[in-house]
């Protein structure tokens, strides 16, 4: 069997994550790592080609991005030009139309793939919600995150002037509505209530209940587990009472990582175009015979 | 906008509750029901057109197939061979593999859909399923029925001699283990430790725990309520402890007739053949704008 030579650009949290998924996945190999400074090569990336250019490795099928959220245009369009197949866990959700049009041009035009926003919120959290609907058309769909890092959040804090170090928590309350728990370090000469002060009116925690607390070390409380708890209740035809609830207490990087991989293997089963996980058929994310898989699992 | 017009073939529990979903639909219009005798209108049939063969209705886009699972088979074949596309929750998992082969030549041959095991198990379970492989390749899924009623188990015990009336329900313990909890009416002159020993020993019931009680009237005890508990728990890449959980508390028929809608609206949207619901992307059983359902749902 030839296998999927996949390249991970951008080497921090998800990209570590990602070379693990794809040693373990019986149908990729591992083509090279970008990243900005490919003199810096960790132990586990010995053997493995560490570039700073796609352009330097040898036939890659798939790009992974691993980068920021808000580079994932620029190296989607620029990668997807040189006729090789993109996929990124993108998650800033009122952006997600406009980018899967503009990548869906430039793949339309080089013939390749990008599957865009695949992660687990958006991504497989976007299927469950979207099967829900299908099947319980009429009721309400809650999303509630948590307990978990919010790196958002926690990158708004650590803006704020008088903040050394943070970590926002995000506690879910039920019905959609969560609590911020903020855990900052203050820098020296800046008074903790002021700062505490500052980051409540932040337009990111001034619409939540949001706690904030000094700390010694914000490093000693971190912790990649994350959750989600999605429920909907609502009518099936006529009837009413239709109860769902899906489930996860997860390591945060380590599943967007798996889900990245196991989207690229869907990217070869697709059109030329963009694509959200919602739009691709599940079984084409997986390993393995067809009718094996409906076998075990329909 | 043009309504697909959709027959329901088969006019039981399935098909009463299809009617309610169709009638709900947007995109939905009713093109008539067959059902064997055809002089059989209920009042909630009263305006549509109910005939004994599908021949007999004007412009039918899509069947609906509300018969005994034995029967999809023969029916589907037929109507595909129309120029008509068909869907069914055939349920027995042994044979999912061979109806699809079966029923992809055929669709293939008549430029035809046919979605099939579109229920909830087979069916929504199954995307379930899928997808949590995806994204937790390494691991265990149990699927956990019930509290709910078995529709297979409860004739098999209305098979065995002396039996009455029956009602098998299916208990959940847990790890995909089930008790089965069985009530019977015993025929007069039959007695009840003898016809309870009968079903503890049929091969349905053989290898669960299984509990007989004799009441007075199975009929007041029925309830179509019904429920699965879905549990993963593995690794996504090389991280342990992956926890994944679906839950659901149903009506049993009101949900099976809502995804045979929602999967007939698919069908319109996929190349001829013969498909699972793991192989169709979930956006597609959804009514609505593409772009404005990946804005509300990714």
């Amino acid at each position: 069997m030839e296998k999927i030579r996949a390249a991970i650009v951008g080497y921090g949290n998800i990209g570590k994550y990602v070379l693990e998924a794809l040693e373990v996945a019986p149908d990729f190999e591992v083509a090279g790592v970008i990243r900005r400074d490919p003199t810096q090569v960790p132990a586990e990336l010995q053997g493995i080609p560490v570039v700073d250019s796609i352009t330097k490795l040898e036939k890659v099928d798939v790009a992974i991005l691993a980068t920021p959220t808000r580079q994932v245009e620029h190296y989607a369009k620029e990668i997807l030009a040189m006729g090789i197949h993109t996929v990124d866990s993108f998650d800033i959700h009122t952006n997600i139309v406009d980018l899967r049009r503009s990548l869906d041009e430039v793949a339309k035009a080089h013939n390749t793939v990008a599957i865009i926003s695949a992660g687990w919120d958006p991504g497989s959290d976007s299927i469950v919600r979207a099967l829900l609907e299908a099947i319980v058309p009429k009721g309400i769909t809650y999303t509630n995150f948590g307990p978990g890092m919010s790196m958002g959040h926690t990158v708004a804090v650590k803006a704020i002037e008088g903040v050394k170090n943070a970590l926002s928590m995000t506690i879910p309350l039920g019905t959609g509505v969560h609590r911020r728990m903020v855990y900052i370090e203050v820098k020296e000469g800046y008074d903790f209530n002021q700062v505490a002060a500052a980051i409540k009116a932040d337009d990111y925690f001034a619409h939540d209940e949001t706690h904030v607390m000094q700390v010694e070390s914000v490093d000693a409380l971190k912790d990649m587990g994350h959750g989600v708890n999605l429920t909907r209740k609502g009518v099936s035809g006529k009837t009413q009472n239709q109860l769902i609830e899906f489930d996860m207490k997860i390591n945060n990087p380590a599943l967007t990582a798996q889900i990245l991989v196991c989207v690229a293997r869907a990217s070869f089963k697709q059109k030329p175009g963009a694509y959200t996980m919602i739009e691709l058929p599940v079984i084409d994310m997986l390993y393995g015979d067809r009718e094996a898989l409906i076998r075990r699992l329909v």
